[in-house]
């Protein structure tokens, strides 16, 4: 039988994600699996667990990589706080955004929305308005960086807001990790998540995870039991916590070895080298599209560095130079969602892939392409 | 600082899982990552399906890798179908049984069991008189391979008294998928899971998962949503079937290459060929314990192949030989768990580590330490 592995083409990713993986973590994720309770790789998980801190820039003890992709972060953040009827806030401008407010609602919460035209950032003066309104919510989620538009929240200003209230403050923090400065403590972030397969340059596979005291204690406040056995962090802490590890499910091993590699590379970068290496490719890229006469959907100051929104030019079809970028010069870029599609290309400087000789490559292919 | 992946020494894996992993398995891992929408990628998750489906010796459409270990397997069998309120009859004698009444349980179900002693196969009259007893369930859940006790259960006969009913037939095949033949049409499984971290050889972070058409109506036909978006198979379908894939959640690429490498491995060698290799190592583990004068615990024929309950001596210390055999002897294998811990050993022999060679070396290094 044919095996396609064998002529797996080297892409140049630049999509929202997954980015190009560092040549290291190509080879943390085929070291040899060790089981998931052995003392040696107990070692790695504890390291991964600090280096995740560092970068996140807090002091919860719960902070760790939940077994599944970046969805899945989103899903062990509400499941393990929500209760039926629960009213929960959800800042949508985007399909970050909705998704949330979706996986809130199947879990029963009451779901209100504070909503912003795709494209464009939350409006700090909304969510006060929202806040003040009466309803004493369980739980405030934004989005730092919303990998569909490409626009940055201000989720330090709205942080500032929720402190003020007993609402637990979640962030979506799948897109910046690793790209933008990510500061859960400053921010009085209670619950954040993110993915692997963006800034950090990891494969797919896993969601670095930080719940705060406050979120654990919420937990142990539940009536119910979490109706959500595998992402039950109740249940997780007794294995990535304490003196002695008790089993739950075995951990994804090779996955989190590439993790930890990640993560210390960028630390040998340097966490604020690795934001100007983002800003700079960013800029590269705006200058470089200005001259063929291209522009960004998002306006400044809430553009992201490692997601652009490019506009599809008038009379360009958009499906057809996707295509072609990939067909003949081995480069992948990302399609607009929902009211988006068709109107922009998602072009991704993520992590690995934020390097200049990757703009240029990039602004050569469009514009042969266009 | 200090990488902790330069010095992760090579251990023969003969625990409870993960197994050794194929080296050709390993190299899959790091083959460049492609778009999770990437066309050469989708052909990879079409083959990989195509496999699946071989292995598993089903013809439904709906067999795909879930982005999570064996228990979020689990986990998806039972979110996607299980209701408030329904009765849900669960086979249980030991660790995995229990594990799927917990998880009904946090979705509503009214959970009735039927029990039999740890180290004991499941007695097909039991079952048949529970489902006599006048409960029309929803859904009949057995473990084929019991992993805490190493017991096989009769999931071919059980499955002809659920047919005999509007139940749906889950059957839990983390340990057996690629060590045992697992039949799911023939046995009139409506849900199944696995693991990759077992007889498949890859490290953990998939769950193989089956639904069949019976299933997918019972879905269609839920009175409420998923509760769970992550793992809601009506919306992966979407992503894993049909002819235009939209975006679910960003797919797990690299593990995805590696099931995909260890299907074609399992399929060269011929399924015939590793269930045989995992019943003549057994069956030569089991010679060699004799002649040391150490028992196993499950009575012939409920034993399994790849997973060994081995009886720790009377007099010794099960801990101390576990760890010896881990830092003389570079050799895992796994402890009881709850009313089976300090009292056996499980020696996994599964998927890679099945080779006679292993089973030499475990062998001496056992008759050493004791």
């Amino acid at each position: 039988m044919e095996n396609l592995l064998s002529k797996v083409p080297d892409v140049l990713l630049m999509g929202p994600g997954p980015s190009c993986v560092y040549p290291e973590v190509y080879k943390a994720l085929s070291a040899p699996t060790l089981g998931h309770l052995d003392g040696e790789f107990i070692r790695i998980m504890d390291e991964t667990k600090g280096l995740l801190r560092d970068i996140m820039n807090t002091e919860n003890a719960m902070t760790f990589p939940v077994s599944g992709t970046g969805s899945a972060g989103m899903e062990t953040c509400f499941v393990n706080i929500i209760e039926p009827g629960d009213p929960v806030l959800v800042l949508v401008n985007g399909v970050f955004g909705t998704r949330m407010s979706d996986v809130a609602s199947r879990l029963g919460a009451k779901v209100t929305t504070v909503e912003a035209e795709w494209g464009t950032p939350i409006r700090v003066e909304e969510v006060r308005k929202a806040i003040s309104a009466g309803t004493s919510y369980k739980l405030v989620a934004a989005v730092h960086a919303e990998t569909s538009t490409g626009v940055l929240n201000p989720v330090d200003e709205i942080g500032k807001i929720v402190a003020g209230t007993d609402a637990l403050y979640l962030v979506d923090g799948v897109t910046s990790l690793g790209g933008l400065p990510v500061k859960l403590d400053e921010w009085g972030a209670d619950l954040f998540y993110s993915g692997t397969q963006k800034c950090l340059s990891v494969p797919p596979g896993l969601a670095p995870c930080s719940f705060s005291d406050r979120a654990l204690k919420a937990l142990k406040q539940r009536s119910s039991k979490v109706p959500n056995w595998y992402l039950d962090v109740s249940m997780l802490a007794n294995y990535w916590e304490g003196a002695k590890r008790a089993y739950h499910h075995t951990a994804p091993i090779n996955m989190i070895y590439a993790l930890y590699q990640s993560l210390l590379t960028l630390a040998e970068e340097g966490h604020e080298n690795s934001f100007a290496r983002h800003k700079q490719c960013h800029e590269q890229l705006v200058r470089g599209l200005e001259k063929i006469g291209v522009e960004l959907m998002v306006d400044e100051p809430a553009r992201l560095p490692m997601l652009n929104a490019v506009k599809v030019p008038d009379g360009v079809d958009e499906e057809s130079v996707r295509t072609r970028l990939r067909s003949e010069h081995n480069i992948e870029v990302g399609a607009g969602l929902g009211p988006l599609a068709g109107k922009i290309w998602r072009v991704g400087l993520m992590g690995h892939t934020a390097r200049p000789e990757n703009v240029d490559r990039f602004l050569d292919a469009l514009a042969k392409v266009l």
